[in-house]
């Protein structure tokens, strides 16, 4: 690569407020992947982005550099098109599970990057190793051969693609640039374009359990992505959805995968079946697939579990195992009789992590049974005394701090109140 | 030091615009100078603080908290009052080297911890080192000898004196974040307090050649650190003058000490003599010292330059040495006869460093004979096919770049045009 910039006049514009070039943008991100640009200068440009931002087309250019500093995989080999699924991330979000095997059974194929959690989030790969045997980690064939084979594959991202959002989700962790939205726009398409699939739906959560808290703010990201991926010729459409409320009735790693396996055998909460559908029929819609049946049909009639069981096994799974269950129980129950009115995302993730289903830094082992039950959400009648969350650890000494985080995480009303919570879906966006 | 903070709580406090606390400011000076904050998390901060200002108390703080990184000198022992100036740096800018022994003769103690020379502005030890012997390091001892012994004392700044900021100034060097007004005044004004003086007068340049090219910055700058000085206990005032056109007649290390040495002889050019009157007036004033003898006179009379020799000889220097001469010479002529309209002092600053007075990076080495000799000032008649500059390098394969930083550097015009220049002194600024 020709040194044809110095970091500091790149630096510089921006603090400046003008806006970079092409030629200005590919040399910076080609530059800090090749160690040209030093941790202290990135730093020192990220937050200058943060605070006086990027155009549309800055950020276009920004994703389409990160993306050409690794792989970019392809599936054109496939007999079906593929469509994959990325939601930023709450609390007992474990939609990912049911809805890639569900989709593959309708017709599409879903070849799904997957990462872990951190802090009160959980990671859909850290739900997944709750079942004894599964492997993350596979190679790109391996990938495709169990694409072939099942529709549907859920794996770790490869170290091959896009190692300049790798490097650079690691500095803006620690140097307070995380919340930009171009910055979160272009790392999350970034990957998500690289792994190649041909359309992409997101689901971009909003409340307090979620990144942005802020319907708004969730929006204008949403809005960010989806021109991306059109500007990358890549067919992207985002939902702005709840997360005020945990999904479903668990929280934790191997609680959430046994109300995954609830879901697929024509079950579970109806709050994850209908965004399950939701997300289904967007999918299908996006990848331009005629259903070979409808999702509804196909998690009531075993065609979406029998995916699941092939997949899981694909990478090594075993299914007739059982889940990991935590040592220690502990019962919240109610101090009143009457309405729940209100049940805390953020608080609930929190106590959860706390309890040993979350980790505080990258590489921090987990507690895969741990987590909670929910047994009431906002709406629901509850008597005096009855439990309203059961908690699960390894060590009843975590249930102390468990307990400080819960505080105030829900709140008991007449059966006359109005309980106060958004709407599953709060805004649709397509490009 | 207790870690009663992160380092990311203050990144995003800066960034979200909330003003530092008085512990967050000490802990973040004094975990950065231990290595507990990384230097890429404090290239954020410091870009974060660029773009989002400091108050002034929150200036003040980030001040104190780098003095009392390190030693704080202490001159109350001597018999006379000690106070200092301080230059922002320009073109030909040589007025400490006379003023500081012309201010010891006329009765204050002059302690100056001075600086080398960066890209297009010259340093004060620089300068020195042209003359044979002369050593710029010497311990806080000798230092206090010299200035028992002479009144006036002129040598580099030990590594005890505000290590914070020594840190903090390679960083913004590298990370375009060196243009903050709370940055700059803080940096000097730490090393200024650090260094013990009780008086201080500041000369901010500005025009092309300076630092900060807009009066207003420049204004702004001076504002801030004559607040700086109060609020720490140490009368401060400031002038903001002109670095439009270069400062005398001479540019580069061993032509301005010939060229201080005429101004101590009682000659030399009239802006140069004029400045370093207006100075040392200012310096007395501010050291509450009734002069033993007028300025003016201290220079007609040999007074000052008696200090000159003591205080030169005291630090190894001899003055019977012919100073350094360059190789080779080169004129440029004028190509017409009129008046010299304009000189600009950033062109010429920029040339004499492509001769070899200057540095690109620190710790390069210098040509201490080269430069650029003067011969028309803007306002000055002058014939075609007289010089108007004289360069001096010693590898004439040196005159090609410096000749194309020329470029537009003077123009001439018919002798009833006007000539655009600042004037001298633009503002003068007291606490």
């Amino acid at each position: 690569m020709k040194n044809i910039f110095t970091a500091v006049e790149i630096i510089t514009a921006k603090r400046d407020k003008y806006e970079l070039s092409d030629d200005q943008i590919d040399w910076t991100i080609q530059a800090y992947t090749q160690g040209e640009i030093a941790d202290e200068q990135m730093s020192a440009l990220l937050m200058a982005i943060l605070l006086n931002g990027m155009t549309s087309r800055e950020t276009s250019r920004w994703t389409d550099a990160m993306i050409a500093s690794g792989e970019r995989m392809n599936w054109s080999m496939l007999d079906r098109p593929t469509v994959d699924k990325h939601s930023t991330g709450g609390v007992g979000d474990k939609i990912t599970l049911p809805l890639a095997p569900l989709v593959a059974a309708c017709g599409a194929a879903v070849p799904q990057l997957s990462g872990r959690g951190l802090g009160h989030t959980g990671g859909t790969l850290d739900k997944l190793e709750s079942i004894q045997g599964w492997q993350a980690s596979i190679t790109n064939q391996k990938m495709l051969e169990i694409l072939k084979g099942c529709g549907a594959v859920i794996c770790a991202a490869g170290s091959g693609l896009a190692p300049a959002d790798k490097k650079l989700y690691a500095l803006r962790d620690v140097t307070g640039t995380v919340p930009a939205i171009p910055l979160i726009a272009s790392s999350i398409m970034s990957k998500k374009i690289a792994e190649g699939t041909q359309a992409l739906v997101l689901d971009v959560k909003t409340g307090s359990g979620a990144f942005m808290s802020d319907p708004k703010d969730s929006a204008l990201l949403a809005k960010t992505m989806v021109e991306l991926g059109k500007s990358a010729g890549v067919p992207t459409r985002a939902l702005v959805t709840a997360m005020d409320v945990p999904l479903g009735l668990t929280v934790g790693n191997a609680l959430e995968v046994r109300e995954s396996i609830e879901v697929l055998s024509g079950g579970g909460p109806a709050d994850v079946v209908e965004l399950t559908l939701i997300l289904a029929n967007e999918m299908l819609d996006a990848a331009k697939v005629k259903p070979k049946m409808d999702p509804a049909s196909a998690l009531k009639n075993g065609a979406a579990m029998d995916v699941w069981r092939k997949m899981i096994s694909a990478q090594g799974g075993d299914l007739s195992a059982s889940l990991p269950v935590a040592k220690e129980k502990m019962q919240i129950k109610a101090e009143r009789s009457g309405k729940l009115l209100t049940l805390d995302a953020l608080k609930v993730g929190v106590c959860a992590w706390k309890l040993g289903a979350g980790r505080q830094k990258q590489g921090d082992s987990l507690q895969l049974g741990a987590g909670i039950e929910i047994h009431a959400k906002p709406g629901d009648l509850i008597k005096e005394g009855q439990p309203v969350l059961t908690l699960h650890s390894d060590n009843s000494t975590k249930f102390d701090a468990a307990l400080s985080a819960l505080s105030g995480a829900f709140s008991i009303g007449s059966e006359n109140e109005k309980i106060s919570k958004l709407p599953l879906v709060i805004e649709r966006i397509e490009g």
